[in-house]
């Protein structure tokens, strides 16, 4: 069954990306205990896979990211969000690897989520779609593999929550999975990001054209609400040091302040562009599921809070990097995935990258996480033997 | 001219505090270039003015703060906000001490700000309101200290936006200040600050009860925008290690999961009532324009771009008081002002309390943060032969 869509919707924009089908024969199995189906798995992929199908490399993308991870974007134009990370020649080698990004369950770049027409009511679900979990993110991309036929992953590799998605990959099947490189994240959401998550959850729903969750029907968008919700969480992206070296306090087109509400210092300017662009490419309620989805991600609770429970008897190979700016997902969670690695003995080399950028460095040019990356990556391919 | 105010706005639920009303005679120059007249300030005091008039303490409040520092709060029933560090045998000990607090111009609990009655057009300001800086607010203060007869301060003394105030009164009034005690404060706001600023800014003017600052004559009131603003911004005024203390990952109500956007963690039960009881004791226009006068202040600035140049020649005694875990105005803004004061050969003493409260410690019951201060006003009032 292929859902249908509105128009304005970006997914409706991206016709281009694959999908796999998933029939009421074969439902999604969620956290939330309800059998999902049917449901769709929107994704892209670069490379070959090779005859022994050996050298597939699964990309988790984070809260607002998607699948198209090396291809330029069908909404934004603008070119894929891991291009520093991934292609030929890069760390993560096109011409080596066959990678696959598929847009987690819940989102909303082609993959079934809030926005997608529910069955049963013949309506788009808004927020009778059942809640999401890391969790059922990866069931749902295991299953993506099992229908491209690709038993195991030589790599699984993600930021924020897409590290989230690689940490659960290892934990849940194990056996799927050679190599994991999870990156500025951490084994559990804390308070502190639970609240600014909150905060951008009211901001939606405070905004009357969200309608209860049900503005596609209404024929609105909370523009506004979700515009001021990645205004806030954009902040907790970027770091202070960052902030100041790109900003300061320097004034928007003269020197002296405006004596108003107007943007009168860049960094305002810059906010209220990346609250007003964002709205152009996200989906408000699929924004409220994967912030709840990071929420609930709590690694160690499901193994009785002894997180190196997780990874008992694993024989996946780690790589663990952290940024020394990262105020969302700092160093000490990297060190709490480590910790536990060891207990579990598991194979783990553990890097903390010196950047002023903030969360957001696992997404720029930062050399020394590139030099981390491939030196991982290709000690694995020898001992995989590609 | 009296100040007339709808039944319900904060400010009319205080009759009990003192108002000094200062007519066209007496307008307040304000650095948006216009002359502010009538305008009204609402104090509180306690203690007794001694013959001398040289025991005076003037007590500046931050933000969300207002007049009412030792007595019970007219709206919240509260106590007074800094009765941890004020009161009979305290450090500003209102046995020994006279102590002035006066609600800030531009906020809404007596004193004139966007809530008042605009004389010219009988309609309430609304965003016709001045922009106010932290200079005016300072400006009002000396004239309201001229109004009743006090030439010069013994202490100038408040927290955050209230510290703001204590460096600016130093530099505008060195000769009326004995000694200044600014605490967890900096000498301009940050770019990270502005930006917090302005997502809270974006949310209540997102809120269409806000209805382009006219909500009071619309009969509305933008309560969803400013509780969003609220919870967002009491984020940066805890700190991640004391959110995770108080909260961690506690479920409210249960152990698990509801699988819903109900607050199911006490971190975000929290925040929403944080969001509700504001709305309750705040006007939406007023926490628009001290955000703004907060963003606008850079006390270098003013001077050339040199900090030292706001203090040259002074002969006030300063004691510069941060905390360990305050991420909104960290250590390293108090040792701006510091390195400034050492700079312009004033005698200042700074101490960095170890907390993990952030940024709100100084509301809070900190020994060290006391003892630091008893100790610089003892030493203070035995210079000054009180």
């Amino acid at each position: 069954m292929r859902a249908r869509l509105p128009a304005d919707l970006p997914q409706a924009l991206d016709p281009r990306s694959p999908v796999a089908r998933f029939g009421t024969d074969e439902p999604l199995p969620m956290d939330a205990g309800v059998l999902l189906a049917p449901f769709q798995i929107a994704y892209q992929t670069a490379g070959t896979l090779n005859a022994a199908r050996s050298n597939a490399v699964l990309i988790c993308h984070a809260l607002t990211g998607d699948q198209h991870f090396a291809h330029t974007h069908p909404v934004t134009g603008k070119p894929g969000w891991w291009e520093t990370l991934v292609g030929p020649g890069k760390p993560i080698d096109t011409d080596r690897y066959f990678v696959i990004c598929s847009n987690v369950i819940g989102s909303c770049m082609g993959s079934t989520g809030p926005a997608s027409i529910d069955p049963a009511t013949d309506r788009p679900y808004g927020l009778d779609f059942p809640l999401v979990t890391i969790r059922d993110m990866v069931r749902a991309q295991a299953m993506l593999l099992d229908r491209l036929g690709i038993r195991d992953l030589f790599l699984c590799v993600g930021g924020s929550m897409g590290g989230m998605q690689v940490l659960q990959w290892a934990a849940l099947y194990p056996e799927r999975v050679f190599a994991a490189l999870p990156i500025a994240t951490g084994p559990r959401h804390s308070a502190q990001n639970i609240a600014f998550h909150e905060v951008g959850r009211q901001a939606i729903m405070a905004d009357p054209a969200w309608a209860d969750g049900r503005y596609l029907e209404a024929g609105t968008r909370p523009a506004k609400g979700l515009g001021v919700a990645r205004m806030g969480a954009h902040i907790t992206y970027l770091s202070e040091p960052a902030l100041h070296r790109k900003f300061g306090r320097r004034f928007q087109g003269g020197s002296a302040p405006t004596f108003s509400f107007n943007a009168d210092f860049q960094i305002e300017s810059y906010l209220r562009h990346q609250g007003l662009s964002f709205v152009e490419r996200f989906d408000a309620n699929a924004y409220l599921y994967l912030t709840r989805a990071m929420d609930y991600f709590d690694l160690a609770e499901d193994h009785g809070g002894v997180l190196a429970k997780a990874f008992q008897g694993t024989k996946t190979r780690f790589c663990v990097i952290s940024f020394t700016s990262d105020w969302l997902f700092p160093t000490s969670e990297s060190r709490a995935i480590v910790h536990a690695l060891n207990a579990a003995s598991a194979p783990v080399a553990f890097v903390e990258v010196e950047s002023d950028k903030g969360h957001d460095a696992f997404l720029l040019d930062e050399p020394t996480m590139f030099s981390a990356a491939r030196g991982f990556i290709d000690a694995a391919a020898r001992a995989r033997g590609l």
